[in-house]
C-alpha cells in the first residue's frame, strides 16, 4: 500500500537540510533550515495537489481534501525541528510517515487527511517545547509563546514573522481547529521494542514532565583574593545543589529520568568568583503522585544548598501523564496484525505533541524502535524495515479512517 | 612631585573606553578597546617626548629617554586589560601611576625609564593570562601563544596583527631585552590595607598559582527516555567532582583560594543529557609545598568522581610562590616613610606580571587599598588620596633609581 523506497529517500533527502558532520542533523525551530524543509514539503504537497497552510504558531499544514470539506479533519503527523545535535530520525519520521499514508490513500477520503508539523517541538532554540502544539491546544497562551527569545535575543514572534515572510502564498488558519483524530508516528527513543525484537510499539501513554529554570545569584569577586568564607560563589552553590539532587532524586528510583541539559555560568570568566549560574531541569515519571512529589523534593533541594547564595526557581513545563485513546490503540494493534508485525503496548518516556492533542480528540501515537534506544544524538538511527512497517500501520488506520463516513469507534 | 589630579584625570579618561553601564570597564586583551587605549597613552606619550614602541608579544612600551641609553631601562607598570566585567583600577593605576612618574621625574634620568602595559594580563579573552611578561621573560615559547583562540576561533597572532597594524609608527623592539629594575604599582586586590587604614603596602611576594583546563567527556541521550543507570551524563560527573573540590580543597585551610570561574556545557539543550563539560580551575597558596599537595588532590578527585564519564586533565599555569627583592622592598618603606605615608609589608594574593619579572631583575610591587578589597568587578573603587599617595612613592623610588648613575643597592 505504501511505497517505502519513497518515503526512505525522503527521510534522507530531508536529512540533507541542517545536515552535520557527523551525520545528524542540527535543523532547530524557526531557523533558515527550517524555512528549507518547509519548502521542500511545500514542493512536494503541491505536487501531489496537497494544499498547505499555517497557523499563527507557526504550524504547518499539508491536506489532502476529503469528500466532505466540513468534517474535522484527520490530522496526522510530528514535527521537523531537532536538537543542535539531532538525528535524521526524531519528528521527522512522523510527518514523511504521515506524508507517505496521506499520498498512498488508494481513495479521495471522506474527510480532510491533514499532515501536520508542529512549530518547536524540542525546545532547544526557544524553550521550552511543543510551542506549537501548546498554542494550537490553548495550553498556553500565543502571547506567552511569541515573546520566548533565544540565546541570541531574538524573539518567537520575530523568527515566525521572517518563516511566514517567506510563505507569502500559503494560506493561514485558525489557531486551533476543529480536529476529528490526532495520529503521531515516532521513533520510542528507548531501548524497549529493540530488546524484544518488535517493530510497533502501541504507545499507551506518555509519562508527566516537569521542567524548571533555576537562576543561582550570589557575587563577582577576585579568584586570588577573595577568602573562601567570604564568598557567593554561584558555582559552588550549584555544584553542591546539582550534586544533592542527582543524588536524591535522580537515584531515588529506578523509573525516574533527572537531567540537568543547560547551564550557563556569568561572567564565566577563569579567575572570577562566577555571580550567576542559571540552569534547567528536566524531571520525567509516569506517576502523577511521584512526579509531584519529586518537583517538591527538587524544590527544596534548591532552596536548601543555595545559601550564601540566592536562588530563584520558576516552573517552565508542568505535564501530567496522560493516556491515549483505547479504540485508537485497538485499531493499530488490529492494523499490525493483519499487515504481520509484531506489536506491543509501550509507555512513552519522551514527551510528544500528542500530549496535548489527546484532551482535544481521539488521539494515539504508533513507535517504531531506534538502534540502541539513541536519540537527540547524530547518530541517532531506525532501520528502513521499521520505517516502513510504522508507515504501513499508520497508512491502514489511516485508511480505516478516513475513506469511510465517521461513525462510533469498534470498542476495543 | 606628582600632579594627583592629572593622574586621576587620566584614570578616568582611560577608564571611558571600554566603559559599562553599571561604572565598570569591558576592555579585554587585543580588542577595538584596547587600540583605542593605545592611541590615548601613545598621544599623551608623544605629548611630552617619550617614545613608544612595541614587541612580538603586543607589550606597549613607552620610554622617557636617558642620558645614556645603553643602560638597561627602569620598567615602570603594569596593564590596560580589563576582565570583562572589570573595574576602573586594575591594571589601569599601575600604568598610569608609572605613566605619572615618568613624566614627573625633575630632570633628564640617568638611564631610559620605560612605562609598561603588558599584553593580556586578565586571560580572559585569551587564557590563560600574563602572556605578555611570560613571552618577555620566556617563561612560555611565543608560539603557543600565538596560537592561543578566543571563544570565536580568533587566535592571538590574528589579534595582535590588527593592534600592530593600527600603529604603523611604533617601532618594534626585540622581546625580553634587559631590564635594570621593575616596578609595578597596583591596588590590593583584598582587604588588607584598608581593614589596617594603610594607604601603602609593600609587596614581600606572590603567592603561588596552578590554573587546569578540565573535560569531562560523557555521552548525549534523550533527558525523557535514557535510563538513569544506563547514563553517562558529564554533568553529573561534573556537579560531583566540583562539589567534592570544594568541600575537600576549597575548604582545607583559612587560606587556600579554590575558584571554578568558567564552566561549559555542550551540546547544552535542555532535554539532552550532556556530553561534555569543559571547566577551569584557578588555585592559589602561598605555601608552595602545600600548593603542590593540593594540586594532586584536586586531580585526584577528578579521576575519582569522573566514572562512568572519562576526563582529561590539562594543567595550564604553574606559577609557584615567590618573592621580591629586599633592596627594592627597603626603598618602598624608605620612601613612603619619607613622604608621611603608613605602609605595611604585604602578601600578594593575586597573580601579577611582575612575577614574570622578578627572575629576570631586581623587581618590586606597590600596593594601595581598595574599597571592600574587590576586583574583578564593575564597582571596583580606589581612593583619589590611595591612587596618589601609591603614584607618589613610586615616583620617588624611581626617582631615586633612575637620577643616578646605578650602583649597587643599599641593603635593607
Amino acid at each position: 500500500m505504501i511505497d517505502a523506497d519513497r518515503l526512505w529517500r525522503r527521510l534522507m533527502a530531508l536529512a540533507q537540510i541542517g545536515a552535520t558532520p557527523a551525520g545528524g542533523v542540527n535543523r532547530q525551530a524557526l531557523t533558515a533550515g527550517e524555512i528549507e524543509a518547509w519548502r521542500l514539503l511545500i514542493g512536494w504537497a503541491r505536487g501531489l495537489g496537497m494544499e498547505p497552510s499555517t497557523d499563527a504558531a507557526g504550524n504547518l499544514f499539508l491536506t489532502r481534501p476529503g469528500l466532505d470539506r466540513d468534517l474535522p479533519p484527520l490530522l496526522i503527523g510530528s514535527h521537523i525541528d531537532t536538537q543542535p545535535t539531532g538525528g535524521k530520525f526524531d519528528g521527522a519520521f512522523g510527518v514523511l510517515a504521515a506524508f507517505e499514508a496521506a499520498e498512498s490513500l488508494p481513495a479521495t477520503p471522506a474527510r480532510d487527511v491533514t499532515v501536520v508539523a508542529w512549530m518547536n517541538e524540542e525546545g532547544s532554540r526557544f524553550a521550552p517545547g511543543m510551542m506549537g502544539s501548546e498554542a494550537f491546544a490553548g495550553v498556553r497562551p500565543l502571547d506567552e509563546i511569541l515573546a520566548a527569545r533565544d540565546a541570541a535575543g531574538v524573539t518567537v514572534a520575530e523568527a515566525l514573522a521572517a518563516l511566514h515572510a517567506a510563505f507569502p502564498d500559503v494560506s493561514h488558519r485558525p489557531l486551533g481547529f476543529p480536529v476529528g483524530f490526532y495520529l503521531e508516528p515516532h521513533i520510542e527513543q528507548g531501548p524497549l521494542l529493540e530488546a524484544a525484537g518488535t517493530p510497533i510499539g502501541i504507545v499507551t501513554g506518555i509519562q508527566g514532565k516537569r521542567t524548571w529554570e533555576i537562576v543561582v545569584e550570589g557575587a563577582e569577586g577576585h579568584a586570588g583574593t577573595l577568602d573562601m568564607a567570604d564568598r557567593r560563589d554561584a558555582l559552588a552553590a550549584f555544584a553542591r545543589m546539582a550534586d544533592a539532587m542527582f543524588r536524591e532524586v535522580g537515584a531515588a528510583d529506578p523509573i525516574v529520568k533527572f537531567t540537568i541539559g543547560m547551564a550557563r555560568v556569568e561572567p564565566n570568566a577563569p579567575s572570577v568568583v562566577p555571580s550567576r549560574v542559571t540552569f534547567r531541569i528536566d524531571l520525567r515519571h509516569p506517576d502523577n503522585p511521584t512526579l509531584d512529589a519529586y518537583a517538591r523534593w527538587l524544590e527544596a533541594l534548591a532552596e536548601q544548598h543555595a545559601p550564601p547564595c540566592i536562588v530563584r526557581v520558576k516552573r517552565l513545563v508542568d505535564a501530567p501523564s496522560n493516556i491515549f485513546d483505547p479504540a485508537l490503540q485497538a485499531r493499530i494493534a488490529a492494523a499490525a496484525g493483519g499487515l504481520g508485525h509484531a506489536a506491543m503496548p509501550i509507555l512513552s518516556a519522551a514527551g510528544h505533541d500528542a500530549r496535548h492533542m489527546a484532551p482535544l480528540c481521539p488521539s494515539a501515537m504508533i513507535f517504531i524502535p531506534c538502534r540502541d534506544g539513541v536519540s537527540h544524538a547524530e547518530h541517532e538511527w531506525a532501520e528502513p524495515a521499521h520505517v516502513a512497517a510504522g508507515a504501513a500501520v499508520l497508512a491502514e488506520v489511516v485508511a480505516q479512517l478516513a475513506l469511510t463516513r465517521p461513525g462510533p469507534p469498534p470498542s476495543p
